[in-house]
């Protein structure tokens, strides 16, 4: 299990044993259930998860009650409502299981831990952030600039295999529409 | 002019003098005229730029050549076609100076240098890359949720400077109306 783990951290920094004996002691494993929820809206924020197997939703949910799909996250992907979990505040999102999933799960403080006691650490952590941060630019650009067929073709490029595993409704709820025109988009 | 980015670093990290000497080092500073591009689209992107003073916009142009601002950047922010840093490939967006701007400039071999260097300035730069991505996350649940009034009220509370300073048509541009229509969303 924690294999996955380390094969995923030397995709960007070469560890030695020790190292990443000392990296594994600070995760803890969970599973969760089909349509269990990972963080609930209101929750305190304790982990960064790591998603070894399954597939989630992170639900950003309205005034009005409306869902909004913020982010898909499977396998090898890193996922937390983040902002609550670097400033320790409660749920604004819930994290929740679109297929049984398991999870290594990364605490506040160890997750300082491992950014102090190995640069190497700090460094994978970082080239991670960096590419939250153009996807989340990319998907800035494609609400900005393209609309719900643009943004299906495009999802479709980027991440087919998350297109194909994804419930039709919770892609139609990703793209913001009904359920119905992306029946239309998808002939 | 180096003190600035001293002073924003250490909001962070603390320094030593010998430290912020060795990260003084890898940084050149430049000036643009209001109006000048920075970065224009199909450049190679050598630069991540930390502005010392002045206001940007990062444009991207689609296929109809209508203008999106995907941000707005002014002193202490730190600002570029990151994705085409990052990749060295060419800018897909265009960085373009609203007043008279200077920067401070970290090309990809000395960001590189300076993380390698000092770990410091690697957790300096993990922290502004959270940061960066939390507020990406932000923009794209206000986009996902809220109409443009919603979203003009949610940027006049985040950045109250920056509205007063950027100009009309370039918020609406931003914020996706027509200038009309951020007319009268000011009354």
């Amino acid at each position: 299990m924690m294999d996955k783990l380390r094969q995923h951290i030397e995709r960007i920094v070469a560890l030695t044993d020790e190292e990443f004996a000392f990296i594994a002691r600070h995760f803890s494993s969970r599973k969760y259930k089909k349509h269990q929820y990972i963080i609930q809206e209101g929750d305190e924020v304790k982990y960064h998860y790591f998603i070894l197997k399954g597939l989630t939703k992170l639900v950003y949910t309205d005034d009005t009650a409306k869902e909004h799909i913020v982010s898909f996250a499977m396998e090898d992907w890193w996922e937390s409502d983040f902002l609550a979990f670097y400033t320790q505040t409660k749920a604004t999102m819930a994290l929740i299981c679109l297929e049984d999933t398991e999870v290594l799960c990364l605490n506040l403080e160890d997750y300082k831990k491992l950014c102090d006691g190995l640069q190497k650490m700090e460094r994978f952590i970082l080239e991670k952030a960096n590419f939250g941060f153009l996807g989340a630019q990319r998907r800035i650009i494609s609400l900005l600039t393209s609309n719900a067929k643009e943004r299906y073709e495009q999802l479709i490029k980027l991440y087919p295999n998350l297109v194909q595993r994804v419930p039709k409704a919770q892609l139609a709820a990703y793209l913001g529409v009904s359920r119905e025109t992306l029946s239309r988009l998808n002939q």
